[in-house]
């Protein structure tokens, strides 16, 4: 029997501890960046080029791009779009190039680019997020985007609703991810009313997103699994 | 009202991301470190000094100090002891100074030196550590020594049995001590069984020692809170 591992990473401070050589990373910032992600390429989007600095976003300026710039839950001003998953899904994105930079999920994309594949993951894509892992035979690493590289809930939880779809799967895990379950279990049965313990939330909830949490926090809207392209640098539709 | 703040520190690996000035830091290692410094000082030890690394545990040799040295789970070779709860509390310890360095636990201390005070916290003082926060006023730190600066269960359930006991006594928390009150709340019924999901406890399991999980997992059998004094670098009972 092929030994096959999953672990947690619970924020991308802790990176430098995974081997990522060889492994599947699955990148997770459910507020909401990686949930947009999988919007905007679900709806026409053509290719999201994350980047990690709202200087290196504003240099696709004048070029044809989109850009997408997001900190402390705000849109930059003088951008295009914010992270909202709403902003993802109109006629204005079809066919469109996205330049994307977000608090915790764009700089987490790129300290996972040790690894084999990189894909997209959040509670709208859950299901094809599984059944793609399924399918593969690497080790996998769920990677939470956090905030500022502190855990948070949202996206630890997700990492247990993978886990807890694919343990059976894998003979290696670790002990965040029994916490992860843990928190998913408790969570599933109102996944929404669970996250209004985030902090993530209250700041959002100050910014009048509802809408959006809400949104992010329901699963499997989408049957889509985004891959980040090393070669391009950007995440495209597999 | 005075805002009051307590947060988890998941791993020490992320210890940067906290300000401590001002702070009690609380440094959990419950299987073993933190439970034997407890049991050694409730049972006559008169000092505990704590060391990084083996070499300088071994500085101290032929002083008269007791010599305790534990990596990867168990005792390094012509040391005198390990971190066995068990070799605290004979009659050979009374009276002495203890040098003690383990994988975990001794490393967490020396991180947390920023702090106002650094307190002793494990299950088998969980009551102490608790009244003891409950009677100050300062913002509080549970750092979890972990394993190797990975998250483990015991750790955070801990930390989790302590938010639950103070959170009413705080206006400022993070999502880490949500997670980790998730946590302990699922394993309190039953620790000793939770605690067989731990990579860990699967460690101790091979060198067999489930006496001193056993041991360590059971709560309140010392009412003692133990404190480091960094003028004399050991911890000492209070």
């Amino acid at each position: 029997l092929q030994e096959r591992s999953i672990e947690v990473c619970l924020t991308p401070a802790l990176i430098n501890l995974y081997d990522l050589t060889g492994k599947i990373v699955v990148v997770i910032d459910v507020l909401r960046a990686t949930s947009s992600i999988c919007v905007g390429l679900a709806n026409g989007v053509k290719e999201i080029i994350p980047v990690s600095k709202v200087e290196e976003c504003e240099a696709y300026r004048g070029k044809g791009y989109l850009l997408s710039a997001e900190r402390d839950g705000s849109m930059v001003e003088g951008f295009d779009m914010g992270n909202s998953p709403y902003s993802y899904m109109g006629e204005e994105v079809n066919g469109k190039s996205v330049v994307m930079t977000t608090t915790n999920g764009t700089a987490a994309l790129n300290l996972a680019k040790d690894a084999k594949e990189i894909i997209i993951g959040a509670f709208v894509n859950l299901d094809s997020v599984c059944k793609y892992l399924s399918e593969k035979s690497e080790d996998v690493v769920l990677l939470c985007a956090g905030w500022k590289n502190k855990f948070n809930l949202e996206d630890t939880a997700f990492a247990g609703a993978v886990y807890q779809k694919l343990k059976t799967e894998f003979t290696v895990f670790c002990d965040s991810c029994v916490g992860a379950e843990t928190l998913y279990n408790l969570a599933k049965p109102n996944l929404l009313g669970f996250m209004k313990h985030s902090s993530h939330f209250k700041r959002l909830q100050r910014l009048k997103i509802e809408r959006d949490v809400d949104y992010c926090l329901t699963p499997n809207q989408w049957a889509i699994v985004p891959i980040y392209n090393p070669k391009t640098g950007a995440i495209e539709k597999r």
